[in-house]
This record gives C-alpha cells, structure tokens and sequence, in this order.
C-alpha cells in the first residue's frame, strides 16, 4: 500500500479540527500505518468564499462545493462525512457507499437514526462504516465497547454526554446562579448554540445513548422511543438539597438491562458525591459500564471540540484505511455486533428507582400531610423531609425524597399533586441513580 | 468461518477466568464475530490433579501437561499464554509463533522485555501477537492508544498500574497504619503475593509502564533503565503532611515526552486531590493521558482478577479470530507502531519537579537553618516549611516543600544531608506529580 485517499465533506468545526489532526500528525500516522494517508478532495459549500484556513494545510487537495464530485474521485477511498444534520448527510454517506467507497463519520443524529441500515448497506458492498466520532469527541467509548471490552457483556452503562448540559449543570453548583444567566454566558462564550435546545432539552444525548446501547447491548432502539428530560427546571436550590443528601445534579443517559428488556433514559438525576461520575466537571464526557466479568471500567475526556473530535474522526481513518491496506474483504460491524435486534425499550414505568421530589409552595399549615396523603395512596413511602431556612414563605422550596417506587406510580403522584392550590409548580421529579461505583 | 480454535496455556487466576468469560459468553461472542470461539485445548503442568474447575466447563477441550502438544494440535488457531514469568513463557510464544499461530499473551513482564523481538517474528510468520491484558487488567488501555486515539500524538501519560500497592496506600490514607499492617492483612485476604516485592517495590508497575511507553511513543525502552521506586518508606504522617498541600500519595508511573527524549518514572509521588487520579481508591487502575489534539483522556477500572482480566484475553482473542476469519494478511502491530525505535530514557537529573522532602529528627535548634543551607548550596528554593505539633520530640517528622528543582539537584542535596547526625533516617523525596488535569 502506498497511500490511502480521504475525501472530507463539511469544513466545520469537525471538518477543520479533523484536517488539522491529519496535517500536524501525518509522520506519526504513517508511522503507525505503514503508509500515508493522503487528503485529496475537500468538500464545502462555501469553499470559494473561506478565508484561509484548515483546507489550505493540504494545498494538493482537490477542493469542491459538489459533494458528488469528491465521492466519483478514484483517488478517495474513504469519505467522511462532517456536515452534520440527516438529509444532506444521509444522502452523501449512501452515495459514497454505493461508490465502493468506505465511510467515517461524526454524525450522531444520523447514526442514531439511521446507523443499522448504514451498516446493511456497507457490509453489502464490502466496505467500512466508522462513528467513534459520533459519541463523547475524544473519548474512545465506541472502541472500548467494540474491541477493547468485546469479551465482555454488557450490563448496564450510564454516560454525561452532553458538555454545555454538564457545563451549565456544574457552573449552577459551584456559583449558584440560575439557568438562564448561565446559559447566555454559555451562548456569549460559543460554548452554546443559539438554539439550546438540543443539548439543554437531551435530545443530543439521547441520540448518542442510542449508539452506546446498539454497540454495548447489539440492539437497535429508535432515539425517540427513549425517555428524555431536559434540564430546564433545574436550579440552583436542587444543587443545596442534593448537597444535603450527598448527591449533585447531572444530565444523565442511562442503559440497562433487565428481565424485561433494555431500560433507557436521558434526564436529570441525582448521582452519589463519591460516584467518580460525579467528578465530571465543565464540559467533559464520560461513560461509566458495567460489564458482568470485566465489572466497572470508566472513561472520560473532552465530549466536543474540533481538535478532540477530529482526532476521533483521524483514529477512524485509520482503522478504515489499515482494513483496506490489508485487503480484509468487508469490515468489523461498527457496533461490535454484526447485526443489531430490533428493540422497544422495557417499559419506563416499571422501574422502581428513589426518587427526590422538589416542590414550590406558598406555605401554610397542612401541607405536607397533603403530599404524604397522595404518596400513600400511591403506595410510595416517604424517606425523608427536607427544608433548608431563608426562604420565603411565599415561594417556598422543599424536598420530599421516597424509597424505590415505580416511576409510574411517581408520576401519577406527581400528577395528582399538581392539582393542589398551594403548589406554585408542577413538583419536579430526580431518580436517584444507582449502581454506580464509589470510587 | 465455522469456526476459530483456541488453546489456553496456564490455569492460575487468569487462565481460569478466561475459561469462565468464553464459557458464559460464548452466545453474545459468536453473535459479534460472526462464529464461535472454541477452546480445542488446555494445557497445565498440574492439570491432572486439579480439582473440578473452568477447565471442566470446556469438556470437549483436549486436557494436556505438554504444551508442545497444544501447539502443535491443527485445530488451536490462536495460543493464549497466561503462564506468567519469563522462561517458559517466552519459549511458548516463540514455539506457538514458529508453528504458524497467533499468540494472546497477559504477559506483562515478557512483553516489557521482549515484546518488540516477539512482535518481528509474529509480522514475519504472518501471526497475530495481542496483550491488552498484560496491563491494567480489565482497562481497555492498549485498544485506546492503539486504535481509540491512534489518530493522536500522546505528549504524555500518568497511571496508577499497580492494584496492591493503590490498595495499600489508600488504606493507609483511610485508616492511619503503617504498611507493614496493612500489608499483612493483605497478604492473609490474598490481596498480596507472600514475596511482596513485585508489587510494592514497583517493577509490576515498570514493566506495565514500559508497555504503554512502547505503545503511545512506539519507543522500547528496556525496563531495566526506568527509574524506580517502591513505597515501603511511605507512612500515615506523608499522608498528613499531603492533605495540608491538597494532596494524595500514589504510586504512579509516567511518561512524558520533551526535548531531550521520553522521561519516565515509576515512584511514589504527591498528587493535587482535585485531580481525577487522586479519586482512584483500593486496588483500582487508571491511566490519564494527555494528546496533543485530543487534550486529556482518563482510562479507569479494575486492574487485576481473573474476570475482569479473562475479559481483556477474550478480547484480544476475538481480535485476533477477527482478523484472521477475515483472511488479511498479517496483523497490525500491537504497539500501535509498526516498529518501536530503540530508546534510551531522557536522563532523570535534569528534570525540574517541585519537591517534598520530609524529615524524621531529633529536635534540637538550628534543624532547619542547616537544611536550608544545604538547599540553597545546590540552589534549590523552599517554598514552605510543615510541621504538625503533637510529635516526640526524639522522632518529630516535619517537611519542606521546595519549588521547582532538577532531581539530580534534589538527589545530591538529600545525599548531603543524609550525614547530618541530627536525621534519624535518610530524607524521603517525593515529587509533586504536575500537568494533570483537575476533574
């Protein structure tokens, strides 16, 4: 072999980040390959408009604004896709594998959606399909659970995978501040989108846990057939109560399995202080796994950025181009598992987890005998009262927290207790996570 | 691919976790690769007197002391070596490599020394050589840097490799007793091997180091010229005087690449508490490491057992079956580097660390004026002097942190000192562990 052709297609933060790794580290990736590997078209839309930048490290690159024209190249052999979003991306990555050419990509809203029908098409045309780009940048995960813990069975795996969640999240802890302000200097910054939604409502990490569970557990769940709650209603009061339980507040996604199938879920919830998931700070990922002989292995590291993320994207390129250096007809399914199962998620509602209820109220007598009346009749039982002092009594936040009761019966709870005068909200709801290793 | 053949060589703790994991995982293994792994035999010098075991969970495996036969025996595609030492060790693999086979090792002591000659033969036979579990046990460590961050240029690494000395000093942490204590009660719950040494004088951890050395910097460094030291002089009152600074004691083992070459180091060291290593409790492993692109990624999980560490043989061995049932001529390198370039360590000397220096004395006046004179004599610059009150006056342990210093500096002045008739023992250096990311 003396060379491998890559076509990159999107000049985002990605697309540079991933040229630059490809630059900077090209003697060591030969090093490590046996043979170069080559960038020989790059795809923008605005490529002609660009101020120079990552595509000019690679002068000897065809540049293109047609996506078309860099897959018929004879010279690229495998094309990653770095646009984002599904339409246009779908159509590239289909393309390129009906080309014969192999496919890395950072896509995970695409995966997520779309990923096992990728594979289909890939393995039947012999060639490659890569994502570890497509979950927690810079952490290996996908890697992990497909080669380096392969032996192993999964049994459950609970991941941050959101950085501007996990930044806002820790940002409300350590300055006590509200979402909101928190979130502008997260936009102001770039740390932010301009439409959060994504990230601050979990749909972002919704699709990535749709990923880890096809790879760690071989089954195949439709992202919007996971539960998700985002962080909006998280303030700084839940960091004070959680505190006083020992817990801290995290944006978590969660897998595991059980008698009844694979239990999901991407929502806040409260996690043990000597968790080592609960030292994850600022704009880290990290996925704990359980694995049933391997027992708890743990990885972290930088979930977004266009250096971590194009190293991911480079590590995939590689693997990609070292298969077809060596001639292996057809690939390694990306999932670990050759083919995935169709899977509906066991239902949420019978999980029975601890729960924190957070409630707002204008006080006055009776007030918990209500509530406590309603988690009877629910057959829930409470652990647990706290109030902090200071508060107003007008606006007043406490905590009741209960043993394991099925979600459901806490959310006909909740429900029920929403119709109570003196609430000035809907009562918020944390499972406490568990499971997890102390460290 | 009907099927790939194994042969297990060695029934200790790994061997038979390894029995265990293929055993209760055959389904979801065959389900990955496509078709089963089937053990076709085991060899062990004692295997006609064992009592019922993993072995009895392969009925259909031939049972052998010879294993020459089991090398020879058509059907064992992949040899998994799981002996330990480095005589007959090496003599297996060489012979199981000669014979055409692809060899699984957890050998981490014959990897370290002679990994990069076993390596040549196996590309020249065109055989596979694996050993994820010859470090860090059920961490998938190698597979990162191999292939997770391949694309990646590791500017350095810190790890805690060694479970029984983590275990010891955390204990002593917790607990307040002195090694000799803890190590006892070690050695009765079988934690720790009767001779110790290996684990607490820290040439486990050496080897282990001089294996991720090889693999992030594709460098052989003989194991032999890594600076070593082991923790028998470390005591509760280290643990003390490190809380006062913020910081932990660990025994760590770190490569750092600079310009005047790869430095590295396995010894006791101080360690910042708000860093994610210092969360790594009993005999627990981690490894942090820093890329240049990918920035930190942390690696945790359990270092040693025979599940956790059946679980990295198993999976290199559905790498290896992988690759061979794909036909690929050859196999990648296992250092991630197709060849290790021969490397001399930077020398030690020159390396500038903060420095604690803690002392055990007889009190008298004028202690620290004739320490400080010593250090400013080598132009070494304190920076605080610690002494806890309650403490015999005729055994008072105090300690003076001193800023950034070279180590030979810091060696010959500690040398110096040790003749001063008020030391009732040669003073214990320790570098401050710098460059971790806090979590």
């Amino acid at each position: 072999m003396s060379e491998i052709g890559v076509g990159i297609v999107g000049l985002g933060n990605v697309g540079s980040g991933t040229l630059r790794v490809l630059h900077e580290n090209a003697e060591s990736i030969a090093g490590k390959l046996g043979f170069p590997l080559k960038v020989r078209a790059i795809c923008s839309r605005s490529i002609d408009e660009q101020a120079p930048g990552e595509a000019d490290l690679h002068p000897e690159a065809l540049r293109t604004r047609d996506w078309r024209e860099l897959v018929a190249r004879p010279d690229v052999a495998v094309v990653a896709e770095l646009v984002g979003g599904t339409t246009a991306a779908k159509e590239i990555v289909e393309a390129a594998i009906a080309a014969g050419k192999s496919v890395v990509t950072a896509n995970k809203e695409l995966i997520a959606e779309s990923g096992a029908a990728l594979w289909n098409r890939a393995a039947a045309g012999n060639v490659r399909l890569a994502m570890e780009a497509a979950v927690a940048g810079g952490i290996p995960i996908l890697t992990a659970l497909r080669e380096g813990i392969a032996g192993d069975r999964v049994e459950a795996l609970t991941g941050i995978l959101n950085g501007t969640s996990n930044f806002i999240l820790t940002e409300m802890e350590r300055r006590g501040e509200p979402l909101g302000a928190i979130l502008q200097e997260a936009q102001e910054l770039g740390y932010a989108e301009s439409d959060p939604s994504a990230d601050i409502d979990g749909f972002d990490a919704r699709s990535k846990l749709a990923i880890l569970a096809a790879t760690a557990f071989g089954m195949r769940i439709a992202p919007e057939r996971i539960p998700v709650e985002g962080i909006r209603r998280i303030g700084p009061i839940d960091f004070t109560y959680a505190e006083r339980l020992g817990h801290t507040v995290r944006l978590t996604a969660s897998a595991r399995s059980g008698p009844d199938g694979l239990r999901l879920r991407v929502g806040p919830a409260l996690i043990r202080k000597d968790t080592i998931l609960a030292s994850v700070m600022g704009s880290y990922n990290a996925v704990w796994v359980r694995g049933r002989h391997g027992e708890d292995t743990f990885y972290y590291g930088r979930g977004a950025g266009p250096a971590p993320t194009g190293v991911a994207v480079v590590s995939d390129l590689m693997a990609v181009a070292r298969e077809i250096g060596s001639q292996a007809p057809g690939g390694a399914s990306p999932f670990a598992h050759r083919a995935l199962v169709e899977c509906a998620p066991a239902p949420a509602g019978a999980e029975e987890l601890r729960h924190y209820l957070r409630f707002r109220v204008r006080d006055r007598p009776g007030i918990i005998a209500a509530l406590a009346a309603i988690l009877a009749e629910h057959r829930i039982s409470v652990d647990a009262v706290l109030q902090e002092p200071r508060f107003d009594k007008k606006n007043l936040p406490f905590v009741i927290t209960v043993e394991a009761a099925r979600r459901d019966a806490i959310d006909a709870a909740t429900a029920q207790m929403s119709r109570l005068d003196f609430l000035l909200e809907k009562p918020l709801a944390l499972p406490l996570e568990s499971g997890l290793a102390a460290h």
